[in-house]
């Protein structure tokens, strides 16, 4: 992820486009799982993963060179706070990636012969929850971090890898991003939180963004023995 | 998938084969899937989007270096009209690939010891529908143009991730290339489709790939900032 | 894979054990996915197909350097056919391949509190099947030749996933190797095949192999157009 | 895995955060497996399986630039005993990877809303898990040294993936680690094994382990013929 170059314009397009495909996948894919998986929900949360973690994997390689390939505003608050994104495109940045995740959810409801848009009523509260999230967003965080130091070209699994893993480990499926909990807010399928969780689900994320940011200070810092290993 | 100068025939050879041996694995797969699920139709698609995904890696890798293992005339016609494959060969290419496609289907029933042919009869028609192989196909071509230039290696997996997330979140399972459709017309199997709704399907293919092809002009234009990064 | 240069006797130690390891991971994981899937074979299959995948993309990664990680007889003729394998050790490697095959099963059993060997009973025979492992080994070495000649450091992958795909779409769920038949002709568990069953698939093996080295000189012939891209 | 040269504190950090994310996967993935297949057991091994083997390559590419990624005494040990890490840091290598593990079950715990600790009473002992833990340890120790000799780059995939193959080719599910062993002994859940049946798995282990250090000697040898392969 070395630092963009690309118009604002275009970086901006490339946030919102990856944010609603990697959307569109979540929650497609969920439709998709529920509907087949004959009330198996581990089936159906399997047939959620997979999708989840390969998108995530592509969208990263291939929009990563264009925008940075963020998609989530807490990876933008931590890349500011690092001074490794300028901090006057983190308002357009995050604009950006909530509308995409929005949009995401609108092209899986048509895609699936919903109604566009829907208020989430799936309930998902609670400290567990949170931590979970919470522990979510470290986990990323911490590994995007951590990958960007020490291998770059590898970032792109990395991300699908925790995320694919995080669904399971976490009592939440780890939404780990404020943009897709949001989009997310807005469908009442399988992947769908209710409107009025969303607020709890954000501040836990960003919660363990920092934690991570703090983390990632400590085990990866700037200046280690071995030299800069930086992209 | 450097411009490929090995002689017409040996290519046309490659896409041939290519395209049997995916059709091969997503009819005969579906065949096995729905064979052994025991009903559940989420566990079938599993067993299908799986060896899907898993075959295009290894079928590019091996065949990319040959004919440029397009595999697909949505992306052939891209190709072309992006003018990095010759216009005069996207007939012959198309025509491979559809001679391919059906002999894949052939194929698949003989080693499931099923008629060597029948004619499609699973219905997959309506805007939903086609709205999903728009959006597919649009993915799998925004995918291969920014994968050509970004991350030319990293272009297997890349086609198997996205077509492994588009099985899922699309309501029509991403058939996402025409003569793949084709192919499926001529069985009744899981991965069937009803001969009558070929039509459609390419149609809005095509028109997913045209999408995709404007969008890669903006995205992933050809002086870029940072210099050209071409294979 | 380059020509090895260890003592023969550390090379047949590592057919032997990659042979061993290949097909206890096989059985052994037939058995754990048959007892825990409940009768749902698909399932079943998952359980059996993902671990081989795995399995091979280790073993062949980890003891390739050593002995060339053929595992398998036929791999071994056909690259002692193209003179890139002593013809004079082709005995060897096949007898240590046989011995590490029977021996995997023995741990599989073992490891699952079972007895040592048993006779297969599964009956698997007859022209669908046939033309499966034929179609299945044909894929195999076409891939391992098309590999080691455009991708060589992707060759573990590429065997595990074109194994993971023939799993699936093959009605013999693609054995695709005389030894690893011959050693599940020794169990009577979900991978198992009749013994008077073997001959039929090795028969049907060979004829793939052979039919995959001709598709070879023509798909990747030793001068090509664009220069010789050996390991 | 370069010799590291982080200051130990550092080291024990990364070892004791990467431990406790690998148990919390485990722990906390089959938790939600367990929860959701609806008594499929198989499907639950799956839904463990998966987020295990992501894991796992994600925290050796992030960690193992600092702290070497070890997670498990059994691989401290043996790299230890060849003088390629340094005895007197065995100690607090093992301490630290304990303590991850055992806040790693507890961290999954308050993830799902259980007891932060309990006892386990999964009872998991005899020799035929004796003999898997055995042949567990074995594969993956002997997976890592001609890793690291052959293909050090890829060291995380191997271990994710032999691990994910061995949770299905064994009876145990494959532990292969005495601290996450421990760990898993303070769990009553779908991961967790009777705490007194712990030591009986770590001897099993640390015998696998000897015997892949005795096998990498005579199969990846120091001064082998093609020259030292180091990283």
């Amino acid at each position: 992820m070395p630092a963009p170059t690309h118009p604002l314009g275009r970086r901006l397009a490339a946030e919102a486009l990856g944010t609603a495909m990697l959307v569109a996948t979540v929650v497609g894919s969920g439709i998709m799982a529920e509907r087949l998986a004959d009330g198996n929900l581990a089936i159906a949360l399997l047939g959620n993963t997979i999708p989840t973690g390969a998108i995530l994997i592509v969208l990263i390689t291939v929009l990563g060179p264009v925008s940075g390939a963020h998609f989530n505003p807490a990876v933008s608050m931590v890349l500011a706070a690092r001074r490794e994104f300028a901090v006057a495109e983190l308002g357009p940045y995050v604009v950006a990636q909530c509308i995409g995740a929005v949009l995401g959810t609108v092209l899986a409801h048509l895609m699936f012969e919903l109604a566009p848009i829907a208020i989430g009523d799936h309930s998902r509260t609670g400290g567990a929850q949170w931590l979970s999230e919470a522990v979510a967003t470290f986990s990323l965080v911490l590994v995007i971090l951590g990958g960007v130091r020490h291998a770059p070209q590898a970032v792109p699994w990395l991300v699908g890898l925790v995320i694919t893993a995080a669904y399971w480990f976490t009592s939440s499926t780890s939404f780990a991003n404020p943009a897709v909990t949001l989009g997310r807010g807005f469908t009442t399928t399988f992947a769908g939180i209710a409107l009025g969780d969303v607020p709890g689900f954000i501040a836990a994320q960003l919660v363990g963004a920092a934690v991570a940011a703090l983390a990632a200070m400590v085990l990866f810092p700037r200046r280690d023995p071995i030299g800069r290993a930086g992209p």
